[in-house]
């Protein structure tokens, strides 16, 4: 699968683009009782970012959200979602976005549209970090699965976006499960609970985790196929079709 | 109370406002067995629109959304909660914002700040409509509370958007009741399925909701005061305070 990996090649008016408005993307990576998060590192800098970028004039804002993380960091077909707009205007600082231009080779001036304020619109996604391999952009030097334990410090406002969309990614968690289509067709009750916890960063309690899952209306246990030592083998379910 | 009830003054440049950026509010209101929806009326137009504003340069975006409410319809102190992000190209029409320039006697050119394509931010409540009395600004011939079941055309997408509060509203009730503040300190079982039912515009079965409501874990019975007639009287429930 080969994508057109681009540049964000902007003049310094914005030519082309909506003003003051970005979209930046958290992408939390799952996988086995880990939790990641996707993050890019800026040519020559060491500075770490959630993949962003800006709406084009002629352009859907969820299609422009969809674009970015598809140039930035290669990254198609994600169910990405709206989870909040970063808009105080102490998150306004010219510095870092001017370390990145010079590290560039560009210098920029004082009144150019990218040391302008803008306000972030932010989405955040949940995908098997094992089937999402990142390709950087010709802005990065890399971009990778980062744990999610161990952050390191980012950019801006960007780990406070972080924060907020996994409180958001915790609290949808019941209702958003089955978008995110993260387990097999079938699954035991187990791998659901490793999810869950994973996740919410605590262990839960097997009876009371299952009692709750039953009791939102979205499981199908599935008959035992006995035979051999099928008797052992725990339940399977899956998701219920929509109604 | 009296508000300082400003129009909005604006450049055809849009100096010292976000460009490309606006704010809607979607506020019900809640009172015995009713909901409806603050609608503002544009002077001599007979456009319908939901208070609406934009952000100045130099105010965080939340406090946009709170001074924007203030201004065009008098009400403060209510608990805003932003929902989505309006970002389609396909809802920028000029047409209804030269109707409205027009009506107030000024010919706008057509590259005019105004009649450019905005995104909007958009925010809702949830009030009792008996409490909040709105005051309509200098814009607006009025500003009313409107039944949601035979709600008028409104301008733009503003149908839309009101549609997409209503479903948030409905799905994130059980986790805002307590913020709404809408109930009496404390209050019956029937006086809160009456407001479930109001909102989800659906009877619900007693006994399933009583028990639905109990396991959320938010509600605390309190002991019977017996005397007088007293035994007959339902029991009362209260919000238990936040750990």
């Amino acid at each position: 699968m080969s994508l057109p990996i681009r540049s964000i090649e902007v003049d310094h008016n914005g030519t082309g683009y909506m003003p003051g408005l970005a979209i930046d993307c958290v992408i939390f990576g799952f996988h086995e009782h880990q939790l990641k998060i996707l993050l890019l590192e800026y040519r020559n800098t060491n500075l770490l970012v959630l993949p962003a970028g800006f709406i084009r004039e002629t352009e859907n804002l969820n299609d422009a959200a969809r674009r970015i993380l598809a140039e930035r960091t290669g990254l198609t077909d994600i169910y990405l979602e709206q989870f909040y707009v970063f808009g105080d205007q102490s998150r306004h600082d010219p510095a870092p976005m001017q370390a990145i231009m010079e590290a560039k080779g560009i210098k920029v001036a004082a009144n150019h549209w990218l040391l302008r304020r803008f306000v972030s619109v932010s989405y955040y996604a949940l995908v098997d970090f094992t089937k999402a391999v990142p390709i950087p952009d010709l802005l990065s030097d890399s971009c990778d699965w980062y744990d999610l334990t161990t952050l390191p410090l980012l950019m801006l406002d960007h780990s406070f976006i972080v924060q907020k969309a996994l409180e958001t990614l915790r609290t949808d968690l019941d209702r958003k499960l089955i978008g995110f289509n993260l387990l097999g067709e079938t699954f035991t009750m187990n791998e659901l609970q490793s999810l869950y916890e994973t996740i919410l960063g605590q262990e839960l309690h097997r009876s009371a985790f299952q009692r709750k899952m039953l009791s939102l209306g979205i499981l199908e246990r599935l008959e035992k196929q006995y035979g051999g030592g099928a008797h052992k083998a725990p339940y399977l379910y899956r998701f219920v079709s929509e109604k």
